[in-house]
């Protein structure tokens, strides 16, 4: 089983664990907790792929037993609504609501696409991200193939962009192929993208976090694209593309972060 | 009392109603459930404003009694965080979750904005959404002071301009105040933009709708620009930004939607 497969399984009662070793300093990566969280909603709608899912962050997830929660709204025709929660014991460690189904019963026919993945160099001209980049701990890095575009990785030797956009290419180290539930961790699984700008020191936590799932990844590493156009008010946004090997558009993500208090 | 607070009054039990007169061909816009739902959130909460918000669609609305259900999941320091649904008796009609707060005890000194406001023509020389433009009856426009960027009113006379993307003027006709509860109408109350490309002809539903507030609008008229940069596989984004008279961003949204299956 990969690496991802057995950080995200869930009983069918719910039971669970955040695995060790998918953690920034200690507390688990979003994208990892939404993966985990939403497999197990996938689980419970009987469809296959997520094609929505928003996740609002309330506590630090750490190692250990946790419970996933899941409760179907409404199961229609094509897709099926499920509502949940990531807890340990009592406490909340995220709300999850979620809309499953396929990509068999829509309009396939028409597409209309301003844009297009990001321009990256082949992979291994990229540049790792190193588990450990000034004074913060990242092995969530050990697990995965991030590989950020040349010159992406200046903030973490003092020389921000001072634009706040971060691009890269992202797999797993295991080889694992990248599927629609992949694409939940993959859009939290970059530097934060103000991180190329002048912000106090801190860290960013994320409240709240959608994907849009647009298609089922081709086989092969996807192409990442992260911004963040409005930092104000103590509040930023991240906008994010992944892209796949026929440069078609398979998801999106959003996250409402918070800027340190400085 | 203004229309718009007598249409999302919700009882502290959660009861109210569905108004007539906020529907496209009879069905409530999503942007008015999500504003009805979230003022009960947000009472429940006890917290001042909706920072974000996310609606899942399962039913449309027509008008008649509703039941708002909210549960407190986290009462921070700052911020609360509200889940719940709006229902018909045992019929649900969307899963709302929402965070409260306000903007006080967030990092106002820094800032780091790409991007502005549309370019508009001052109000009056923007174009009245027709409460009813074609085959479509709109009476949610006799409610709302929706001014059009000259030219984005084309679809409407079978002349789409090939790009989506709609841009103009959001009020109240009665100049109720727009503030942070109206963002979330605000967001939802334009033409789709996808109305500008040759989509095959039918409704667009919604299936998930997120406002992010972020920032207390000051008086007068928002400028909002909604665009969708992918429409493939039978769905598509709407992506919106509401900027205030001191050209201040106060709302990103960000919609999934449904292409007819033509």
């Amino acid at each position: 089983m990969s690496e991802f497969d057995d950080a995200t399984h869930v009983e069918a009662d719910g039971s669970s664990a955040i695995h060790d070793g998918w953690d920034i300093n200690g507390n688990a990566n979003g994208g990892y907790l939404l993966a985990l969280a939403a497999n197990h909603l996938r689980a419970v709608s009987g469809r296959p792929h997520p094609l929505t899912v928003t996740g609002h962050f309330l506590a630090p997830g750490t190692p250990g037993p946790v419970q996933v929660d899941a409760t179907v709204v409404k199961s229609g025709r094509r897709f099926s609504t499920v509502t949940g929660q990531l807890r340990r014991g009592d406490s909340p460690i995220m709300q999850v609501t979620g809309m499953f189904g396929d990509f068999s019963q829509t309009n396939n026919a028409f597409s209309h696409i301003a844009g297009g993945p990001p321009d990256l160099p082949p992979m291994d001209e990229c540049v790792a991200r190193s588990p450990g980049q000034g004074v913060v701990s990242v092995p969530l890095q050990q697990r995965l193939r991030v590989r950020l575009r040349p010159g992406d990785e200046s903030f973490a030797f003092g020389k921000p962009k001072g634009i706040a956009e971060v691009a890269g290419w992202f797999a797993f180290a295991d080889g694992r192929p990248v599927d629609t539930v992949a694409l939940l961790l993959a859009c939290d699984a970059f530097p934060p993208a103000v991180f190329h700008i002048d912000l106090p020191p801190g860290w960013v936590p994320t409240l709240e976090y959608t994907v849009h799932v647009r298609a089922v990844p081709a086989p092969g590493p996807v192409r990442c694209l992260f911004r963040s156009q409005f930092v104000q008010g103590g509040f930023f946004n991240e906008d994010g593309e992944v892209w796949d090997s026929t440069d078609r558009l398979v998801a999106q993500s959003r996250q409402l972060g918070l800027t340190p208090l400085a």
